[in-house]
């Protein structure tokens, strides 16, 4: 095989591993830049140098592409999280909470992805796709769980599945609402009435976390 | 005029009106029955007897009308929400929080909605149908505040605002996860691993919304 038609299509596994990443990184490149409501196929192989119908041999649609970038996040910011809660000094309702509006907050194509990820990503996708996703997910979770366990006694493992799926769910959303796209932005600050649509998401996200882990470790156990 | 062209073209307010309260109504019938995401213009034109370029003198995309229908179950949720809580004769977190995921959770098309909403259907509209949504919501979150406050006198206007936002961005998400297309939803069934992803938005919602109040309800005032 000439090295041309080894661009052409990667045979080995190593290859393909290659190939894959290139691929998973230029569309994370993209996603980063203006986020993956917009962003086809065509975006991604032109950005990464193929033609589409070579892309098509590595992944089956873009929702493939994004549920793996979305896999990828989850683990990434489980390592983070974990790290993070595992240093801190001062274990409580407000600094575990921080934790988790910080981290999030500072993974703006996480958060994109966590939101278009139920709607959007696990609806054009094989059966495999969508359960090597979700064991991923699951995966993630048990450090998370492990850690804000350590911190705060008082919750049970239900205590924490609800609270990371109330972070996601609420950091997915309000990165949406307070990244509208330029003109709906421009319309927010100029109208007054509009106020109420501009938010900052870390510190909501971290008040209304401090107030649910509060709620869940005064509760009596179920 | 003879009535062909009436129906072909609606000139006066009150037909127009008229008209556009049947595309409306459409757009819900088929939203309610498979979900809002794969609904196109032609879709609804066809349910509702039109050609889609009359209907398009009507409305400019599919994102105005769902954005329409948001409005709409903004409103209707606010007034059975509000009737809720004014009857409730037990005010606390955890009613309140009842309140709010009963009523959500029996509005399956405003849930699907919410969660379309800032991700895929403020996108693709004009500012002023921007405006008119954010101005919508803004008017239906009033009866909520005064009956919240009502019930739970420790919340000021701040914590109103993040417990809606909190209650409609998890409705809006939950309802995703939960109704995930069949072979999705075998599958979640068919492997133990992925018990996780079998969610029931009623309870999850009223469990997380109650400490969230909780929690509001415990802090100093900001």
């Amino acid at each position: 095989m000439d090295e041309a038609s080894e661009f052409q299509r990667a045979r080995s596994p190593e290859a393909k591993r290659r190939r894959e990443a290139s691929i998973l990184e230029a569309a994370r490149s993209l996603g980063g830049e203006r986020g993956i409501r917009d962003i086809t196929l065509t975006d991604i192989a032109t950005a990464v140098g193929m033609h589409k119908s070579a892309l098509l041999r590595y992944f089956e649609t873009r929702e493939e592409i994004f549920l793996r970038l979305t896999a990828e996040g989850w683990q990434e910011w489980s390592d983070a999280l974990s790290a993070r809660l595992r240093e801190n000094a001062e274990p409580g309702p407000a600094s575990v909470a921080r934790a988790f509006a910080a981290t999030l907050a500072a993974r703006g194509l996480f958060c994109d992805l966590l939101a278009h990820a139920p709607l959007n990503l696990e609806r054009n996708v094989s059966l495999t796709a969508v359960r090597d996703f979700k064991l991923a997910t699951l995966a993630a979770r048990g450090p998370i769980t492990a850690a804000v366990r350590e911190q705060l006694p008082a919750l049970d493992d239900q205590d924490v599945t609800d609270l990371v799926a109330t972070a996601v769910s609420l950091a997915g959303a309000l990165w949406q609402i307070a990244n509208p796209g330029t003109e709906v932005a421009a319309l927010y600050r100029s109208d007054p009435r509009l106020a109420h649509a501009v938010i900052e998401v870390e510190p909501r996200l971290a008040r209304v976390l401090t107030a649910t882990i509060t709620g869940l470790a005064a509760a009596p156990p179920a």
